[in-house]
């Protein structure tokens, strides 16, 4: 087993078990709520069920940062990376619960999406009201409840903690939620705006969509995904706030994240659906206003635009259209473009680990060879 | 000036000021986020201008319930209150604008609710895709962004408090927001669940459905517009968790919370739709089920059971059929009854703070004279 297998082992069986608990816990506290309680968990502990815990992974590494050998091992495995992990999950299940609700998706993680499981007992039991917008109400109320339980999993970890580390780890928290649900309405406002017209100076047009992307990216995926876990983590872990490592650790999280999404964005163009399990071209279909689409809006003709303007969020778009759009944009030089702008980013990631490492920050070595290999994990992945 | 009044002109001051700058920090925050940032922001601040602000103020009377004469008022318009108080109004807004996409709900605070801001101006600008969903999307995302807002403004209330109060106010804040959330799912849940056919015994029925609605009173709202907001301003204020002031305090705020629900939801049937703000019928034909209801159910025979069916979570129902179902309550005595539980209700907050002001737990005369005001104002009202 190589050594981030093992950090991830135990980070993951930590907080796999701390999940169970605060679920179970729940099931104990709403015991006199009668079976609602136990619908609201039930859908929660299958959620949960699924999902890579790497959010769970960074803030682990990062909150280790400082320790080696054994003692690393033990914090890997203790409770407030457990808290952390579990605050973190909790978290990220109450965004793609309404996420999903936002996106009417069909299915999360190989279940059917909250709301549906809601619509469909509903349905079952012949209950009253509307079923669909029944499921909708719930899963609002689901995503509610994690996010306010992720709260409360996050004070059991800080409680772990010394106390002159838990108020700067809390408001990085609390920001990183805040900044998520604004990144999630540039991304559905996004959607919702015109392509540029024919007449229009298109080269502009999509450099103004790139900064929107990259804008969206940053906000609702990069940071949260890779920054703040990293960050929170650190800052519990005792590393001084706003001090060389802390920074580091932002600047490599940042365009880690960034690299992630990117590489994500091109899957959903140009992935394997058996391997992304996301059916080919839903993005074009949902009209997601990636930096890949910008890219492919500065550089296609007038014909290519018309294509694009076909098959962007257009729910009815036809296999045809959706191989002709990935076609152009890989013709016309966006996916060449984007793999470049993917790399820049590593390099940038690559280069504050490699600072990391040389400064005098106290972060150990096992850390650093963590982190870089969270850094290829995360920004290889062709799934 | 009454003290409660003088009580109230001080905390609403400090309060509407800290929900100002809150909103102030973000815009400065986020103006590289564009107009999608401003267009959150001021749905935010018009909702958040208007509302009682009771939260705030009866957090800030258990906060500031050791203290006495100019100390007392120093502490009431200070920033641990405001932070605190604007925490408890941003989590309101929260709660509101999901309720209001939950019930489709068309006005709030005399507005237009939330998502039907966010519709109207995707219409408006002429944007892609179904306005209504985008409405609903957004107004999503603002009752998260509020959510976590409510989070980060606490962290600065926390901040101006002794380090040992905190973790238990935080948790006591984390508990609350679970705790809604479930308990709105539960009214959600029961507004979908078929009414007792003939045949069945439908006192048992009553019964339960009389449970039921109590169990809702007291996870949706009563611990949370009362109770909770006084428990976590006399932990943070520094009374000791668990002990009989505390206690007292949550006695009194859960009775208090019980009997302002209920006498809501009896001004819900038979308030004065000028003095309510509401149009009479709409918690009949929205299916609410309360306890007032459930009275009813217990009581009424064949003929009114036949007409609370053709009425209850019918949004067609007439006028007359609205008239015909509030007359029955009336009729059958379960208006009577419910008159009585209030009563009940209140006489044990009373109750609670006797023994409040006669235990010596260090609480001020004058926080035990703004209690007492504070239950009259809560249950007595007409609107």
């Amino acid at each position: 087993m190589t050594q981030i297998d093992r950090t991830m082992s135990l980070v993951r069986q930590a907080v796999d078990e701390r999940i169970s608990q605060a679920i179970a816990e729940r099931r104990d506290g709403w015991s006199d709520a009668g079976p609602a309680a136990d619908e609201l968990l039930d859908a929660a502990a299958d959620l949960l069920g699924g999902g890579k815990r790497m959010r769970a992974v960074l803030a682990a590494i990062a909150l280790s940062a400082t320790a080696g050998g054994a003692r690393r091992e033990e914090i890997l495995s203790g409770r407030a990376c457990a808290g952390l992990g579990a605050a973190l999950e909790l978290y990220q299940a109450s965004a793609l619960v309404h996420d999903d609700v936002i996106d009417a998706a069909l299915t999360r993680r190989g279940l059917p999406a909250a709301h549906r499981r809601f619509t469909a007992a509903h349905r079952g039991a012949h209950r009253l009201g509307d079923a669909e917008a029944h499921g909708r109400s719930a899963a609002i109320l689901l995503g509610d409840l994690l996010l306010s339980a992720a709260g409360s999993e996050l004070g059991t970890a800080l409680a772990q903690c010394p106390q002159g580390t838990r108020a700067a780890a809390r408001a990085a928290f609390d920001a990183m939620t805040e900044e998520v649900a604004l990144g999630q309405y540039l991304d559905v406002r996004a959607e919702s705006l015109p392509l540029s017209d024919e007449g229009e100076d298109h080269a502009a047009a999509g450099r103004a969509m790139e900064a929107a992307a990259l804008a969206v990216v940053r906000r609702k995926s990069a940071r949260y995904s890779v920054m703040r876990p990293l960050l929170i983590g650190a800052l519990l872990g005792g590393l001084p706030p706003r001090g060389q490592a802390v920074n580091l650790l932002e600047e490599l999280g940042e365009a880690t994240g960034i690299a992630f999404q990117l590489r994500d964005d091109e899957l959903g163009v140009f992935g394997d659906p058996a391997r992304t399990g996301k059916p080919a071209g839903d993005d074009l279909r949902e009209g997601k206003r990636t930096v890949l689409i910008a890219l492919a809006w500065q550089r296609c003709d007038a014909g290519g635009r018309a294509l694009l303007r076909r098959v962007l969020a257009n729910a009815q778009a036809d296999p045809d259209g959706i191989a002709a759009a990935a076609s152009l944009i890989e013709d016309c030089g966006a996916r060449a473009e984007h793999e470049k702008r993917i790399d820049g980013h590593v390099e940038r990631a690559r280069g504050a680990l490699e600072a990391l490492a040389a400064a005098e920050a106290g972060v150990s070595p096992d850390a650093v060879a963590d982190l870089s290999s969270v850094i290829s994990l995360l920004t290889d992945r062709s799934a």
